[in-house]
């Protein structure tokens, strides 16, 4: 993996999370101060880390972030306010040679549990600790993504690299979650970093329209969280290293675009007992917006995605879903295919072998949902999770 | 019971269920033209029936309405269209001394399995045999209730008098519906009789202002059927039964919204599987549309209905599901009560025994969910289930 050249990364256990030796505590550091630029929950209940980062970004002289999993800081009034500042406080002074560093240089972001008061002491030694471990290798990025993993059962990462016309450049990238928000688990964070110059304006533009297309694309069941944040650090323009012209921000824009799809399907492969990652393109609405939300009814049908727990080629739950979305659709051109097999077409259900669809779907965790609606040019893909008994146990067994 | 003077009903078995005996054919005739208004599916994937019946209403001269079960003449093109249209010519042309009688003075539902023909012999010889058994009896009315429903557990009625001016009127109302749509069963159906004589364009206003409030408000996985309809017949205003006055017409609306508020809860509380019928009381919205789409939103989240599977008083996901209803909330104002129990106030959580609380939520089957939003006047109640692994197995084991 090609890092980005000037950060520094971190985690560490700082005993937030009740498992002995968990990594909760997880740093990112430019030597220099660097671009900054951040998408956040529009949840009206939001968590104090949001609200301060969300403050200080887009930003052109950045130095860090710091970040905490095991606890949320959500719905913890004005000491919350407190904490979150405090840790980019502690995080400015900690860094070594941190000379002139001061809390505005650094965001914060938290995960964990909602209600309850961030335990100060541990959240403080966490950052000296991290702070004193920050390094540049494989192993501190990885150290990092641990640091910030709450229920995830897999680590989630993506890199590429980008030939521009000054050379190549690295694209690093981590997320955590695994779908659902509550007081025991909670939140979508991601953060990626670049040593490709940008200005912050632009970075801001490019992570919105990324997040657009992958971060905004995907579900579980659809609850938005108080927390969930996307963070793009960047190498600021400098006289030596100066702004990527357009055509290399083009180029630039599909690689993040395609690394954070890469990042955000992770998630719901990752969703609470999924047995399948359910894809689902959208074709011929009349404008992208109206895709988009054809294909978030889709994916936010219990209806569906019980049909493919199930292996059943249920078109009639899929092409109703399209029915209501709220956007126009044609209904006598309306088209399905599932796993590429035509099941529906000109408003009328086909002729189709229900065993070999069923077959399809049962033998393979990816499904792929591909519906024209006849309008228009507007298409979108999103991603989703079945929904099975397993997810239901998980979310109700628990106890508060 | 007290049925409304001057109609007729039936419900016989035709042989369209595979249930040998099951009632699936169903009419309900008036001696004298009626008035008709009628509230249907939104979806643009819409069934025959719907088509037609939304055509024929509002009207101040109709004079029935044949319905039958077991199979929803949904997706069916245009075979589908000229179905419907003859099995409102075969009830006119069946009726009793039908002399006169046209097939638009017929309306027409139908509710089962999407995407296949109508079996046109079955019925053809079940609105034969309906016609032939119309009566007025509470036993005629239970027969037509029965030749509506499909997956129901239970029969779904309710009446009412309204006392006016000229006398005392009765309301009858029958529904079906126990949550989903799919090949295998669908659709929400209610139809309301009076003898009350209301005006045309009346009705249909009184009729949309109850869905509204009752039909509009529940919820089992949110997903909008092909086939969803609600028809009101009434007794047409003349000479001897003039209109109601303005004054009746306001009791009348109040009894009909709660005839319908009561028809309307049953579908939930049949949920396939529920546990718990979640009723959730939104207060201080701006406007009461505000308030529909918070309640609509904590309805529809599966991490909610989760948690009252679990008997977990997690007021955490019903919170942040208020907070991205898309609608304005005041944070600092928010407080949540579930049974009554204080959990949540001014945006900080309150301490409580989560004990005694998660006793109350699974001691009853009727779970209080009650939102203070802090704004302004706004308010609503919506009705939803809980969503637990029945429900999965029930949605996810049947293949199509």
């Amino acid at each position: 993996m090609q890092l980005p050249k000037g950060f520094r990364f971190a985690g560490v256990s700082a005993g937030i999370k009740s498992r002995a030796g968990a990594k909760d505590v997880a740093m990112i550091v430019s030597d220099l101060p660097c671009t900054a630029a951040g998408v956040y929950t529009t949840n009206q209940i939001v968590a104090a880390p949001v609200v301060l980062s969300r403050s200080r970004t887009p930003s052109s002289s950045l130095r860090g972030i710091v970040i905490n999993s095991g606890n949320a800081n959500a719905c913890t009034g004005l000491q919350g306010d407190l904490d979150a500042a405090e840790m980019t406080r502690l995080a400015a002074a900690c860094v070594p040679n941190s000379n002139g560093l001061k809390a505005d240089d650094f965001l914060v972001m938290s995960t964990g549990i909602i209600g309850r008061k961030l335990p100060m002491n541990k959240i403080k030694s966490g950052i000296e600790l991290a702070a004193k471990s920050l390094g540049p290798s494989d192993g501190h990025f990885l150290d990092a993504c641990d640091g910030i993993m709450t229920t995830d059962a897999f680590r989630k990462t993506a890199h590429r690299n980008v030939a521009t016309s000054h050379g190549s450049h690295a694209i690093v990238g981590m997320c955590k979650g695994a779908g659902m928000i509550g007081p025991k688990m909670a939140t979508m964070l991601a953060i990626v970093v670049t040593d490709a110059p940008i200005e912050a304006t632009r970075a801001q533009r490019l992570l919105q329209a990324a997040a657009n297309r992958s971060f905004n694309c995907i579900s579980v069941e659809g609850h938005m969280s108080t927390n969930d944040s996307l963070v793009l650090l960047a190498q600021a323009p400098s006289a030596k290293h100066p702004s990527l012209n357009d055509a290399d921000l083009a180029t630039f824009e599909a690689e993040l675009t395609q690394l954070c799809i890469d990042l955000a399907k992770m998630i719901p492969d990752d969703g609470e007992g999924a047995t399948h990652l359910i894809e689902i393109c959208v074709h011929g609405a009349n404008t992208q917006a109206d895709a988009d939300a054809i294909a978030r009814n889709i994916a936010l049908s219990n209806l569906v995605k019980t049909a493919i727990t199930g292996g059943d080629p249920n078109w009639g739950r899929i092409v109703s879903a399209a029915g209501f979305a709220g956007v126009p659709i044609h209904p006598k051109r309306t088209a399905l295919k599932i796993n590429s097999i035509p099941l529906f077409d000109a408003g009328e259900p086909l002729e189709f072998d229900a065993k070999v669809v069923s077959e399809s779907i049962r033998s393979s965790k990816l499904t792929s949902i591909d519906l024209q609606v006849g309008l228009g040019p507007g298409s979108a893909t999103h991603w989703t999770t079945d929904l099975n008994t397993e997810y239901v146990r998980f979310n109700s067994e628990y106890s508060t």
